[in-house]
């Protein structure tokens, strides 16, 4: 198994940024740690850390909007990820929108450049 | 000014993806700080905060492959940017590639997917 340089945060996290494996649209960023990586490697979807509740986090385990990974990129310092990914129901972000980055900073706004997959009230209840 | 939430991380750093801003390609992850973000909106080049020199580090300042800013998303927990990237001299990554990512995982190994754009013998001497 490729090593990660896990001990280059003190928390044990590396970013792992998630992108649309056919557009090329960045999707998300999100954290990883070594048991997520490997379950990442082991089934082919995206798993992560979910810093907000201290644990393992399928993407999609509740939305169903999990993420299957194509490819992965390994940056020249083996610290950080790009995870090229098919996103299922189109919609990577719990707000709704295909991408988390759906505003541009617009002088000192900002601007949403991008509509609603779904609504978020439905998806997660 | 758009405020970002440094809050959310214990050092105070924050992830800054550079993705070319023409072939959507990810180019590198650095942090960004509260100074270097300023600083990135003031100037509209690329600043980040060193981890490994504990300094303000405008991108290329050694080899001139400085990063113009096009565009900035921000994503929905503000605590993530994308800058979408003009990348002078055309590598991103100190090893001389275009990217930062050049290497895919292929089973058990990595491997190299794009040619280096420049030889960092040469510059950084």
């Amino acid at each position: 198994m490729i090593e990660l340089n896990f001990t280059k945060s003190t928390d044990g996290l590396l970013p792992a940024i998630a992108q649309d494996a056919t557009s090329g649209e960045v999707l998300m960023l999100a954290y990883i740690n070594q048991e997520s990586w490997e379950k990442t490697l082991e089934t082919g979807k995206a798993h992560y850390w979910s810093r907000s509740r201290s644990k393992l986090w399928l993407k999609g385990e509740s939305s169903g909007h999990v993420q299957l990974v194509k490819e992965i990129l390994v940056d020249c310092d083996q610290d950080t990820v790009v995870f090229k990914v098919e996103q299922l129901g189109g919609a990577a972000c719990h707000k709704g929108y295909a991408s988390c980055f759906f505003r541009r900073m617009n002088g000192d706004e900002l601007e949403v450049i991008s509509e609603p997959v779904f609504d978020p009230a439905k998806v997660y209840g």
